[in-house]
């Protein structure tokens, strides 16, 4: 089976063609033709073998074959919030490479030491649908716009863990893996902050509002690699 | 400090001044001037705050000011075997990434399923200087450069865990987080396959030579993905 039959198609059992994006790339790239077998990821959980029912010079109705159990693989939703990079190349692989570890949500912070203050969304979504196909995840990770910081804190009432990493040595910090392996059944969120940390006063905030101040090891990273060793060690934890 | 004041010197105790790249790069781009502060990595475990001594246009000799104890993070050497991806690009993050994480070295196998038979060793070793002065490593690690994977497994006599990743179902394996949570003070090592995985026979082979048939977890992981995260597992396990 190619990788290239894979298709991310939102409703996939209401829905009955693929979404124009998709079906330009099965039609003109793949050239699927009537009783072709393909695969649909709906995002949700949902996993279907289809066959192409019909196509149209730029249409292409499918029928659900088989509905493909695909089970969670780790407990708990895993939430990462971070301060996205001034190259926003090392923004796209780190979204990339969380998608094929597993993760659930992915939301970017304006902090006080951002170098970047906007963020295309449509990009980096893209780049997950790419990643979710690539790895055949029955999930989509959720993409939040970017948002002043002291903002999400204020619209982080849900339950569940809350994790802020940071670098001062003044403020006392657990350790993150040990963290994330209590309540396993809670949703977990990390924080990571920008090329230049967060400030001193986001992190008291933070803290403030219920966050445990947490430290991912010893080693100096780059603020892609926080996110990435975060939701590496999430998923370490948090997987059945 | 600014980060740039950080210098790569080999042998940086029984030298007297800085290699020649890094000498251009002091003298040209930081200006740096007699009794300027600087620091030295000698690559394997010792970090030095020296001082500029004299300075001529190609030219910067230093002194030693202060040997600053760097003691290891974890234990046991972390070694990676990794088939290169056909995008040289993945390979130069994947050394980036594993850089900053920790680890102590990298090997090139070259398997039957390889679409990329040739690396450039001075490359990859460039970029690795690099994270490790970013990162202030004490110790850089080792790149050695690609070899067939049959020789490679023939070579590899010394102690230590050693571990082979791959996708095959017929095959059992073994948790590699719980593998490397064993030994803690030996070597670890552990091999990741190319795009297309490692043949039957070349998974056999390492069996047949001692090597334990792990996995990584659930997730359907590109090459570049799986060897990070194969060192963030290590890293998890050994760290101190």
């Amino acid at each position: 089976m190619k990788e290239a039959r894979y298709f991310y198609v939102p409703n996939a059992v209401t829905e009955t063609e693929l979404p124009a994006d998709e079906a330009t790339h099965a039609l003109r790239v793949l050239r699927l033709k009537e009783g072709d077998e393909l695969f649909l990821i709906d995002g949700e959980g949902g996993f279907f073998r289809a066959e192409v029912a019909l196509t149209t010079s730029k249409k292409c109705v499918y029928t659900i074959k088989q509905t493909l159990k695909q089970e969670p693989t780790w407990r708990g939703g895993i939430h990462l919030a971070i301060a996205p990079t001034k190259d926003m190349g090392r923004m796209e692989w780190l979204v990339e490479k969380a998608t094929e570890i597993g993760f659930n949500k992915i939301s970017f912070l304006d902090c006080k030491f951002s170098e970047r203050k906007s963020l295309r969304v449509d990009r980096i979504e893209k780049i997950i649908i790419s990643a979710v196909k690539q790895s055949r995840k029955g999930w989509k990770p959720v993409v939040e716009p970017m948002i002043p910081f002291h903002q999400f804190i204020d619209n982080c009432t849900s339950a569940g863990q809350k994790n802020i990493c940071h670098c001062y040595s003044e403020i006392s910090k657990l350790d993150f893996f040990t963290e994330a392996n209590q309540s396993l059944e809670e949703d977990i969120l990390v924080l990571v902050g920008p090329e230049g940390d967060f400030s001193f006063d986001e992190v008291r905030y933070a803290m403030e509002h219920g966050f445990k101040s947490v430290t991912l090891g010893e080693s100096r990273l780059r603020t892609e690699t926080a996110g990435l060793f975060a939701v590496m060690i999430s998923q370490l934890a948090r997987r059945v």
